[in-house]
């Protein structure tokens, strides 16, 4: 059985954070493993989640329980991709502390990039005032300094923001490098490559 | 990847259910599945469980949160292995509802023989008024009328019952018999074997 790991995608609302936990699942398991991928919005919506809300104390519940899932998937081989806010340094470190293999990818899209994506409208309606407690708005985000990998995604595509966390897998050695395929000519030469 | 499938253990308060699910573990695997056991008493001491008392609500939030975590475990091929006094018969259906592959296994150890056994003095304290709440004595224990496997373990030994769940098992093709390992004269003809 591979060693399986946790890679905990955070940053500010909108940043595209599950987009790119979507995007990296079919790239890790392509490399041999069994993913989940674990999106803080939908776990909200299950027995997991569900009563929670946005207070510091119900966000950190939240994320021990991602934790959780996570450490349950990663000691069954399970790779966990988790994709949620998680605005606070402390509650971060708490976590990678917990978990064996941790990998922090830091989607560093700037807030008015964020705002501009508003792909469910939560922005536009934190700042007119209908929500409360939103990151970015008037709850705090606690940038990481020392995040594994980062991403702003206003910047990069979402395929080359998978390259790179890919890559630092294979630095870590927690991913194998992809077997090399031949060049263009040999697949011409054998159509079974 | 085999199927995996979840096997929920439901009983009164030390009738013998984490038992029965830690010696089941073993036995699974030993078939070649991943397999995870989860206790609810331990789970109530982890970032899932925590918060959560004895109410009717209580229990059942409790209990679509084991469903969580084990429907997390299947879709990814782990065997996750139950054991929760789980005493209302509308929440198990519901639960079994929700999984795909699920074995009800009751363990109907009846509750003088618990009373007797009593692992961690709560039977004691409830029976003296010390703890409320408590299945048996001033809460309901709706015994299941169709499980798929059931087993006394006052009357049974713990291998035994483990025997039961795995005929079980095989019989629903959810697990494969073991291979026929020879007589012991092949063993003998041969030390390979």
């Amino acid at each position: 059985m591979n060693t399986a790991f946790t890679i905990w995608c955070t940053g500010l609302p909108s940043s595209g954070k599950s987009g790119l936990a979507d995007a990296l699942g079919p790239a890790i398991s392509s490399r041999g493993f069994q993913v989940e991928v674990i999106n803080s919005g939908r776990m909200r919506r299950t027995p997991l989640g569900a009563s929670l809300g946005f207070s510091k104390n119900d966000r950190d519940t939240n994320l021990r329980r991602h934790a959780f899932a996570s450490n349950l998937l990663v000691k069954n081989g399970v790779v966990a991709i988790v994709s949620a806010v998680s605005p606070y340094a402390a509650t971060r470190a708490a976590i990678r502390n917990e978990l064996d293999r941790f990998l922090e990818v830091f989607v560093s899209t700037p807030k008015a990039a964020c705002i501009e994506r508003d792909v469910d409208g939560a922005w536009a309606k934190a700042l007119n005032g209908e929500i409360r407690d939103f990151t970015g708005v008037d709850a705090p985000y606690e940038a990481p300094v020392d995040a594994d990998v980062e991403v702003d995604l206003s910047q990069l595509s979402v395929e080359a923001a998978v390259q790179r966390v890919i890559l630092k897998l294979e630095d870590l050695k927690w991913v194998a490098p992809l077997q090399n395929r031949g060049t263009e000519d040999d697949r011409l030469l054998d159509p079974g490559l």
